[in-house]
């Protein structure tokens, strides 16, 4: 399969919404979607179960029909949020994981970007985390032993030559993309100087792969320490544009970002791969708040949008954004994360106005 | 050896400035050390080398005799900060990440707490960051190997319950002392169930380990994701006390706190193991200021002062941070970094002026 949309009647969309507010924020993107009429191939929307609420109802997390579903018979899919377990449970593995690994859905794309006040005005934050979504100590390879003092728990990162260069391959792809062409490695080589060293060299080494023929001449390198990344991202994040960053950095750093522009709750993201792509809002699945139906629908809704970026559908995708960021700079509509008051109902209805 | 200074004629204390700027902020610890007169013992300094231009002279970044005369001749230390070089070096190693381990300083901790603008008020910043010191991916086991799609590279992190043990119980005694009592564990359990969960579940008991007798019951705790806890500390750093991460986490951590209060030119550490402490200011070596004269010398005189604190020279720990403080409050004569315009000379002296 291919992610050409030349000859596409429909759209096939999985839904899993899994635990939490993800229950309340997937179908608001699910009606953005339907908004869209004629600018995107008819969706057919898939409603898939996984998360810790299917885990503890059928003791899977992660269904393998639900993997099934989505290989072979969806085009993307939308994720919503899962909840963990307050402590270990023996059988229980995050699905968001394993559902990344599975579909070999090895980047994670982030644009973190602060809506401006007018529109045209340049944003204040506006940059790109590029994360390695498949393995660092993702592979979740950990083993317990008894020590001489006690128990030993011992956890592999794995960092391969082949994970680096094709995450390194989007992030150039991505950067160059963009008006100020500037890419930051992020790693910690000044300690994991052979994991986060190869890491940092095959990045680096990407444009003079062969076939590249000078194409990223005009992107800028930087590197930084991730410790001091996630400091100057608070300082001074006018100086990144597209940063690149191995798994569990990535985390870190696209969490740091997000705190920049005001919620979580904006944030979208893309788990995409060579033949799939998965939206899902960076946020959590806030148990603290699920049910109360005051979940910000905007990062889920924008997820869709980068999907359906990803997918070459541009002008249904614009239209998504344009709606929400005009919701934002209105600011009349918004949920109780970014001090407003409305639902997630009445929100959603202001984008869909937009539409 | 151990820590009591009932005996104490003299005050040995060895000193590394190493690389870059610590060779300017070192000698200004030293000099508001010597301001103290006589609330402290005779201090005798020992000039010791390491880093990476000690490597580049002599081909090794942390001499044997460097960790002998430590180890045997001086009962504290100050470490300034290390250069690392931009690409993987044969045979070069960070020498701070192996003196603690050398020496066995299992707690880097590192109080980050804001200057309110009057005495006595509240400061909006106040947390202290303890950092497991020795363990996690900082054993730097790495391994290269040739796999069937190019290099793999697979780093080791290691999390004891020892190790686990002895930093929560650091953190409890240090969280108990504080007036809201709070203290935070950081983990990222979703995903690293076996390392995380054991240090999770290693710190959780360490109020009921045998001796403790009830005397942590008015400690609360909870704990915090690491990308979510960076996320709240630029949100809302007022729900943190005392924060307990593993070590990759507590660098990380520790440098997003630093954020908060202005500079990372403010913030102090001590490594502290059960017979040796020694201060180190949070920044590192800043190459791009070196050598102008105008690093910030407070983060190393505040680090002097935890260190005499943490061998039980209140007074003197007491009169340092309150010249710093007032340095601070008066707002006159401050580095580039907090937007004076004042050398390492000028800030130093106006210390030196109030202690
Ligand atoms: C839920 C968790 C496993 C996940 C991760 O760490 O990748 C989340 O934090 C994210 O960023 O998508
Ligand atoms: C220089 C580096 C090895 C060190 C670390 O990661 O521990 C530094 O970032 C620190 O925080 O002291």
């Amino acid at each position: 399969r291919s992610l050409s949309t030349t000859a596409r009647q429909s759209l096939r969309i999985g839904l899993i919404p899994a635990d939490g507010i993800g229950k309340e924020v997937i179908p608001a993107a699910r009606a953005a979607i339907e908004a869209l009429g004629s600018d995107i191939p008819k969706p057919q929307f898939v409603d898939l179960v996984a998360g810790w609420e299917t885990f503890t109802r059928t003791g899977v997390a992660l269904p393998q029909d639900t993997v099934d579903v989505l290989r072979n018979e969806c085009d993307c899919a939308l994720f919503g949020s899962v909840s963990s377990p307050s402590r270990k449970v023996v059988g229980y593995s995050s699905p968001i994981v394993a559902l990344r690994k599975e579909l070999d859905l090895y980047a994670n794309i982030r644009p973190v970007v602060s809506v401006s006040a007018e529109v045209g005005q340049k944003a204040s934050v506006d940059l790109i985390v590029v994360r390695e979504n498949t393995e660092c100590l993702y592979v979740k390879q950990e083993q317990l032993t008894d020590g001489p003092n006690g128990k030993e728990a011992r956890a592999t990162r794995l960092i391969t030559e082949h994970a680096s260069r094709r995450i390194g391959q989007m992030a150039f792809k991505l950067a160059n993309a963009r008006p100020r062409k500037h890419l930051t490695i992020i790693h910690k080589s000044n300690v994991l100087s052979v994991t986060d060293g190869l890491f940092r060299e095959t990045v680096r080494s990407v444009p003079t792969l062969p076939g590249v023929d000078g194409k990223y001449d005009g992107v800028t390198i930087a590197e930084q320490l991730v410790d001091s990344a996630v400091y100057r991202l608070f300082r001074e994040p006018e100086i990144f544009d597209v940063m690149v960053a191995p798994n569990l950095y990535g985390d870190i750093i696209s969490d740091a970002a997000a705190a920049l522009v005001g919620s979580l709750g904006l944030i979208p993201s893309i788990n995409a791969g060579d033949s799939f792509v998965m939206g899902e809002p960076v946020h959590g699945s806030a148990p603290d708040i699920e049910g109360k139906g005051i979940a910000n629908p905007l990062a889920s809704i924008r997820s869709a949008a980068l999907m359906l970026r990803h997918l070459g559908y541009t002008k249904g995708a614009d239209r998504l954004d344009t709606a929400v960021d005009q919701v934002i700079r209105e600011g009349k509509t918004l949920t109780p994360d970014l001090k407003g008051t409305s639902t997630t109902t009445e929100v959603l209805e202001a984008v869909l106005k937009k539409i």
